[in-house]
């Protein structure tokens, strides 16, 4: 799952902080928040690649997660800083994959994962990433 | 906040459980989730009131919470069973307000909180109640 | 991902609704919350086993999920009920798998999901499965 | 409940952006996410107090929320950036309120709340606020 972190992908970061609503009874962040997590990593991601996903959907392309996952190597708890590194796996004709590793300030890895998500229009129909989209993704 | 609980108004009960991901790391409910609650029981309301509110919507009748208030009784944690008790406490031309009263199953009080919602059209503009949906509200 | 719902496990099921919180702006329930759903059924799964979740943990067994995948076949909106079909389908010395299926109450595949557990100490240290536990989840 | 905004208490400013996840199907945040954006607010007010609230909790002493109120005055969707300003309105000897104010990028008010929080011991007992941390928190 690490392969784009390693074969020289533009890798690109983000930090946050766990929010105290995130953690669990067991003291650290619950599983389920790291998919919110993935998803902060993919917009700051895509906002510096030049393309806000905000405005991609104003253009009627829509990005849907089709495929998820994730593996927990260690845990972390409230306050704690979250550094979520971000990068395309994949870019195909009508979808786009996503990797993550999310690390806590001192580098230590917390949980790696990927998503893959294809173009829709609003109406939720399958519908080719737009050329110039496309290009910016694979750069 | 209790008033229409002892006034004799309309009282809907629903049930639902604690999930792993709604304790927070002391060990109970973390208190964001309530308004999440709070909004099952609402849902639940209308529907046994014989008006699903997805039908209102369809109907282009939208209620948006405008305001919100919760007081904290006692804590419970994961897997507890909720009996949330709803309530409709006033209506007016474009507006309704709800009641709750949460418990768990033994009877404790856990929490005590009101919303108080503006019907608008899907555009977000004011709109006044139907008048059928005003009276089942007031029933 | 969908092999122990063919190969004769046992097969639990639970019904939920889809809440208004859990929907996201296009109109579908957000995918993060499946992970959720997952839960949600795996709790379910263990209270009808005998073996209430909560009980596990006050002997001083931990379950944390170490991995999670979940596929998207088909979106559903607010307030629709949700299927969610939990089975077994690995358990290891210390580990157990759930597969999980999501379905919308006329039987349209919503999500396939798994993901793998291990079992800890409350210090979040490896522990073989209590032997009954163990047996309880191979049924 | 905008006292403290006006009166000359210290308001501290903390921005984050909404997340898709945080929307729901009427294209803007749900409601009931402002109350983790209060959370945030006070997280970071304490830290710039010189007091992380993570150690307040190591020094024994945690602040549980007995009250929470939101007044919703304007909607707001997905990446927008929130600025989400936080007060102290009132310290008592076991007790301290908060007030917020959350704003878009362009000084629209979107919503004003508060919440009220009792010292509590890990075992949820109620203590009194230490007096260095009564001392600033009134700072």
């Amino acid at each position: 799952m690490s392969a784009p972190f390693e074969s020289g992908a533009r890798v690109r970061t983000f930090r946050t902080r766990v929010r105290y609503g995130e953690t669990d009874r067991m003291g650290v962040v619950w599983h389920g928040n790291y998919v919110s997590y993935f998803e902060m990593g993919r917009t700051e991601f895509m906002r510096e690649a030049g393309l806000p996903y905000s405005e991609l959907e104003r253009r009627g392309v829509y990005l849907v997660v089709v495929e998820v996952g994730a593996r927990y190597r260690a845990n972390v708890g409230y306050d704690a800083e979250l550094v979520i590194r971000t990068a395309v796996s994949d870019v195909g004709p009508a979808t786009v994959a996503f990797a993550y590793r999310i690390e806590d300030s001192g580098g230590r890895l917390l949980c790696e994962g990927h998503t893959r998500l294809a173009s829709v229009t609003p109406a939720l129909k399958p519908v080719r990433l737009p050329e110039d989209v496309a290009k910016l993704l694979r750069a």
